[in-house]
């Protein structure tokens, strides 16, 4: 037995794998909601509308992590179970997303309506008492409280030996409290009209690279058994990628075609991020560019001349250029930790694959 | 070895025992934030005290599942374990106050300010950016998504044998989907303007009876291994317990004293509560006061006046006398339960004084 002997799998395999489990995890618990009461029925087609969609980043770490360090009899014995693990982490991403969203003001996500708006049109349309932004906030608060619940329930769920599943679960823990902590930060430097580069990085490594890559792997490997040494190289790879991955996610939310993010034109500079892409231009801008960009900055009626002027200011003070220059950095130490690690050469080529996969510029 | 060598567990006991669980949780927790940034302190303070309160019955419940049916070795052996993982139900529950007060839009909780309110404070006071209630709410929805998180952690690190923790999880998960999906159809019964008994009362069944009783029980009792039997007789004293016990909340809501609830007088009518106290008044009221009623309920600046003409129409119609009737019919059917429940006489003694303890007209 060898790792040849287990399917092939390439993004659309691995998709198509943790697509079944999402599945059958939201046809049970449509079945456990409608048990209760028919009137839950619209909170499952909120989660099944979002869960149809993304890149199951997170999963595909966490599955590499193992698969890419676990011993041979393990391979095939725990290829299924440990597909059903990684799934958990697409709903831990619902709820982040459904939260964020609420947070954010966000009116779309993923090219859809975001929860809370949804709620609040069905409020409005149905025409009840109150507020409708109140009942489509309680909701989506709700909702991303199910999905961050499902999450652990489908993990722990997962036909894996008992200690694999020991050893992981204080990185679970580890992971849900660095990504709370993480949001909060971000909340918090949007609030305070943070320009500090090194406040931004703390963002940028516990809201995303820590949670979507560096914990998944971490999880995945715990699964595995893996090594110290093991465990370390996912670090080192996780972090320089994880930054690179939220560096060209904050390029993309002001420079990206709204018909690959899902997003409006200039999202992230109508809610105000803080980003190190923001820091950079803060940096080098005149007093003048610096006062425009504090105006545009979380102004809710920002229109496309303001997304024009605020790229304009990016560009010119060199701060997308610099952010490139900070990608490619990241992308490089990753390929670098990944060199050296400790893994299967199929797993290093999945590895290298989801480098690109996760900093290419159209998403 | 018997019951009689364990500690004695009166309330105080059983409080002070939880209370050391909490605070070493939130002491390791705070260590944990202040290792990703200070700024996080914040969070930590404001679940601090929020957790000094609070009568820890679903922890309550939970231990006496489990010491009421334990077999005598597990008794001693397990005694502190127990306690640890029914600490974690004390962190669920700060989850759904602090969430359920943005929904509410509560300002009060346990007689101090709502935590959306503290962060909504700090950012007036800050005199940063955006809004602050916006701000508020962000906070607060972190907050919550950090004590759900806790909860499963303290409640599975309890050190106990797996496969009794294996037995409870999906008691666990059951009691989380049934949480969340009570508390949406809570919302969507004030936005619905509902006046019909029956959904109010399944409101009841899954926010509060499963929530704070049946569900804690059966945990304590899976932890146990407990048999289908005693499983049946805690969910009929559950249920029954349960209702009573959100009855006399229901009343406490409208006619209680603020400096026994925490909260204002007739806090439950400006939020728009559809209770089974209200509903039992609209079956009963005339067009006039049905009115009047549906003025009251939900109205945003309801003052002492307002709170009198509702406390008038629910004594004259009949509907506060109705509602203690059916809480008198909730505790005769738990003692009823508990009275040809297979449990020790220990357990059934404190279970018995946990009836009082839920449903007395003092909070």
């Amino acid at each position: 037995m060898n790792a040849f002997a287990l399917p092939p799998m390439d993004s659309a395999a691995f998709r198509a794998g943790i697509q079944r489990v999402v599945d059958r995890v939201n046809t049970e618990e449509t079945r456990n909601l409608a048990f209760i009461s028919p009137d839950l029925a619209p909170l499952m087609d909120s989660v099944i509308a979002l869960m149809s969609g993304g890149k199951r980043l997170r999963p595909a770490f966490c599955y590499w992590g193992w698969r890419a360090v676990a011993l041979e009899p393990d391979l095939i014995a725990h290829h299924e179970a440990v597909l059903e693990a990684a799934a958990g982490l697409e709903f831990l991403q619902s709820c982040a997303l459904i939260h964020d969203d609420v947070m954010d003001g966000s009116d779309t996500r993923r090219g859809l309506p975001a929860a809370h708006r949804v709620f609040e049109k069905m409020h409005d349309q149905s025409q009840w008492v109150g507020q409708a932004p109140i009942f489509g906030i309680g909701a989506a608060i709700l909702l991303g409280d199910l999905c961050l619940a499902w999450a652990d329930q489908v993990f722990l769920a997962a036909p894996l030996p008992i200690e694999a599943l020991q050893r992981a679960k204080p990185i679970y823990d580890l992971m849900r409290t660095e990504l709370m902590a993480g949001q909060y930060l971000d909340l918090l430097e949007q609030a305070r009209s943070n320009t500090s580069l090194e406040r931004a990085r703390t963002v940028v490594r516990y809201k995303s690279a820590k949670y979507t890559i560096e914990r998944p792997l971490h999880l995945g490997a715990a699964l595995a058994g893996a090594s110290d040494v093991a465990m370390q190289a996912f670090s080192r790879y996780g972090l320089a990628l994880g930054e690179a991955f939220q560096l060209r996610d904050d390029v993309l939310g002001v420079f990206g075609d709204p018909q690959e993010t899902g997003k409006p034109a200039g999202d992230d500079i109508r809610e105000g991020k803080r980003t190190v892409m923001v820091s950079l231009a803060y940096a080098h801008a005149t007093p003048a560019e610096q006062a425009t960009m504090t105006e545009l900055l979380g102004k809710p009626d920002l229109d496309e001349h303001d997304v024009a002027t605020a790229r304009e200011i990016l560009s010119s003070t060199g701060a997308l250029a610099q952010t490139e220059v900070l990608i490619e950095q990241g992308i490089s130490s990753a390929y670098d930790a990944l060199n050296n690690a400790p893994v299967s050469e199929e797993g290093r080529s999945a590895l290298a694959d989801l480098i690109e996969a996760s900093t290419r510029r159209a998403t």
